[in-house]
């Protein structure tokens, strides 16, 4: 074979000098040798490299990428393994799909996260939010501050030095444990009017953020207006507005964002007081709020727009926050709509990543479980029966928090003339037949809600849960490992597997080949004075104070 | 550069004539040209099926596996994803090892599966395990038998005809749904005296399993011997010896094993009339019981002892059986211990693939989630306390499930002297102070415990998971993803991310290269007559038989 080849191409050289076609020959072939040569040398050093990936510690130090990148990192706040089970198999019965049907989290499933925090085998969302910002472990209630309550420098941070704009949406107060980690710094995430001005740039670092969308209204008006929450009478917004902040806080100013196509950065639009509603109470009230998949899309549109023609992409923290709430307050019907509500939003990064011209990554994890919760109740008294039945959840037409408000407000319009047998009438009738959708709820059930109108969240809550056959251990965190999502690709191989919490914003640094440590010493430098006033060090409060939410309030 | 490379060449001629030497030039040119793009070819392939490796659907067939190989699977039934954060920082405590140490499993984490039945959101057993080992979903109670009461063909059996060995380890009876679904069709799980006749080769595919471990004795013997608990007087360790079985049934045959290098196949081995005792337990008394990693490493041995001068390697089934028992009984301290046993069998396993010379896989998962774990629990009327307590779990010296069988038998001794009063001192001082460690019980606990003195074992259990702040939903299932693992490669590519529980089983299938749709047609001509006989078809009444073990009665 080797001679007729050769042959062959010697045939080929009839019409010039042997000589002539031997040298062409032999020129021919080292190229040839020499390119395939090559090929196996770059074959052979991607193919190894793909191999090894798995095996990468997200400690060891990766080089600085090559050419610009968008980072969108996603937070299901207090989602734990069995919020999934309970969601997929909810959609499935509401949308009459196969029983082989999943979300799209499912499809992009990735590896789990443990959460443990620095003083406790239960972490808070300030803690865990800080293993996702600084990469590094600490107390529960610390706002990306140390256990030596020195400051740690955040991924946002770094980003927004590295030539990034930044974002960050939410559905609770942007000044909540979760996003003030990506861009503030206090000991105790109660101090919320302190982050407030961090993050419109009035901290250590100055200007980190470009676009805040969420609630939390309150902690950005002075104490002298109406609706505000603030201890001082700091007008946030007004400084805000002042230093170039589009400011919006209605439904009617983020119509005017044009989901995007319109949004002058620096902007912060806040749309609730404190928290947007739980999605199922919501989508009855959208004129008035917009959903967190709205929120993200704006934003998405919004940074993309702003980092059309600079060197580097985007980084972009969207938080599911109040998956949390509903395990907090342990109602499971409010907790599926937010789970899918988050899954949407999940599926609409990907539709972004997928059409970008810019590489990009979707790293999606939780801080923590909330609430204990199990697809699985054993009724008192009964034997366990093994199934549980999603469709008393299809039938909830509020969530318990908006059931107890308006319990509140009844109560409140009607004090005076209120027998307690006339009440629990009222309540059955309005509220647990009408809103709750369960027609067979007993004397004992309405006479805990009645005794408790002042807040009856979790009494509704409770009513759901025990017919539905949904479980709850606390109405606090649990420690169990939460899962990680990803777009995938090469670089998302570090995140495979179970991990840190810590490795999740190793490798959000890791992505953007980012320095915290830069940014670590001039926080040192920067934040003591600032700080020395403001903070109390009292890390094991922070659980109670989130632990009994007040519920919601209206708009 | 070409030139002088050709140069160089021409250089190294010198002693021959000009045209052999630019004959040799081109050949060897040729040569090189020709092994680089063969080189190329081969590199492409192979990186292309790695790349793409994460994307092959299982349902895909798949080549028959080139060379030996053994394939073990591993099942921790009952053992959902806070098992993991339980076990991982309870022996953290104990151990005194870093907060960030893990366990074997957590560092060969591979995925998770979704558990439903063909019938139920919450899977048993049994459907479980026709899911791995048929791969296919059917309905609770179903002993690798389809929804429509029709057997399938499993990997078990497939392999065994195929010529690989085959073995089957747990530490419940081996007639469990577990092991049962590997070897043996019947309807309903209950039906354990046809099972143990299918297990030993009495069944409609003959002799199909080499090499069994673990207890349930009771079902082997004729209902005239004492210990057994058949309904008919069919002596089937009678049978198997006929048929050339060797039959161990105590501590000292498995000693007479050597750790499985002395096994004859087949060999039957049941060291318990009923289950094995819980680690925490029988770590007390392994003068009558062997472990889990002790009969696993036996039946490794064995195994590769009988496969040295065979075509086929062996396919093994190991399963920590009683992790499920211990969310049964809502015991945590004695599920620790369950999981940190099943986890160093999974280390044993991995150190076996690691030194054999023969191809091999580790899988392992769960067939669900047992009790709605919860590494935390309100305390009923506290806040919620972001901890929960594993040094509790560290004191309990015995099991919840012994300290009822301690209790039933001082009660059986005593009966007729006892005070009530009396009765809980002494439940106080020698089973919550001496076995649980626990000081300072109340009394309503103690008289739960004397008022349930027939089987107090979930009163005992609930008083350690109350001080330990683990929470529980309920006594049977629940509808959590499980977690997959495995000592990896580029082979369990296909069971990365979020699975169905069927997945499982078609990767078994693949790996070996089986083809279960043969032994599924050869089952339906050879099964019918068989069974009509025998089975009812109650399909939900299997949780209630599970649901309310009976609890351990002593060997």
């Amino acid at each position: 074979m080797v001679h007729a080849a050769l042959h062959g191409t010697s045939a080929g050289a009839v019409n010039g000098s042997p000589a002539k076609a031997a040298r062409l020959r032999e020129i021919v072939l080292f190229v040839w040798a020499l390119v395939a040569t090559a090929a196996v040398i770059v074959l052979a050093v991607w193919a190894q490299h793909g191999h090894h990936s798995d095996n990468r510690s997200p400690d060891s130090p990766r080089p600085r990428p090559h050419g610009k990148r968008n980072l969108i990192f996603m937070v299901s706040d207090g989602m734990g393994p069995a919020s999934l089970s309970l969601t997929r198999s909810f959609r499935q019965l509401v949308d009459d799909i196969p029983i082989n049907d999943t979300l799209a989290l499912d499809r992009h499933f990735w590896g789990t996260s443990r959460t443990r925090s620095s003083n406790s085998l239960v972490t808070d969302s300030a803690a865990g939010a800080t293993a996702f910002s600084c990469g590094r472990k600490s107390y529960n209630g610390a706002i990306s501050m140390l256990p030596d309550f020195t400051p740690c420098g955040t991924v946002l941070e770094a980003a927004k030095r590295a030539g990034y704009h930044t974002g960050l949406v939410v559905t609770t107060d942007i000044t909540d444990a979760t996003p003030a980690c990506f861009a503030s710094h206090v000991n105790m995430r109660t101090q919320m009017d302190e982050i407030a001005l961090h993050e419109i740039g009035e901290g250590p670092l100055g200007h980190v953020v470009d676009l805040m969308l969420g609630g939390g209204r309150c902690h950005f008006l002075a104490n002298s207006s109406e609706g505000s929450c603030r201890e001082d009478d700091v007008d946030v917004a007004g400084i805000a507005s002042k230093k170039g902040w589009t400011y919006v806080d209605s439904r009617a100013g983020f119509d005017s964002l044009k989901l995007g196509k319109d949004v002058k950065l620096p902007t912060l639009g806040l749309f609730a007081r404190n928290d947007i509603p739980f999605e199922l109470d919501r989508r009855n009230m959208a004129d008035v709020y917009p959903s967190l998949s709205e929120m993200a899309t704006t934003a998405l549109a919004a940074l993309e727009q702003a980092t059309r023609d600079t060197e580097e992409g985007f980084f972009l923290m969207i938080e599911g926050s109040r998956i949390d709430h509903a395990g907090h307050f342990n109602d499971p019907a409010a907790q599926v709509r937010e789970v899918l509500e988050f899954d949407k939003t999940f599926q609409i990064v990907l539709d972004f990543l997928e059409k970008s011209d810019t590489e990009g990554v979707l790293v999606s994890t939780s801080d923590h479980e909330t609430g204990g919760l199990s697809t699985a109740l054993q009724e008192p008294g009964h034997l366990p029966v093994y199934n549980w039945y999603p469709s008393f959840l299809a039938n909830a037409k509020s969530s318990a928090e908006y059931l107890a408000y308006l319990l509140r407000q009844h109560v409140a319009s009607k004090e005076a003339s209120l027998s307690k047998e006339s009440l629990k009438e009222w309540i059955n009738t309005n509220l647990v037949i009408e809103g709750l959708g369960i027609t067979d709820a007993l004397d004992g059930e309405l006479s805990l809600v009645a005794a408790n109108a002042a807040d009856a969240t979790t009494a509704f809550a409770a009513i759901i849960s025990l017919r539905a056959h949904v479980g709850w251990s606390s109405h606090g965190h649990s420690a169990v490992d939460v899962n990680i999502y990803s777009s995938g690709g090469p670089a998302a191989e570090a995140l495979h597997g179970n991990r840190e919490n810590t490795d999740v914003g190793k490798f959000l640094r890791d992505y953007l080949g980012l320095d915290l440590d830069d940014i670590t010493a001039e926080l040192n430098e920067k934040l003591i004075p600032t700080t020395a006033i403001n903070n109390q060090a009292m890390p094991m409060a922070a659980a109670e104070v989130e632990g009994s939410r007040p519920g919601w309030t209206g708009a």
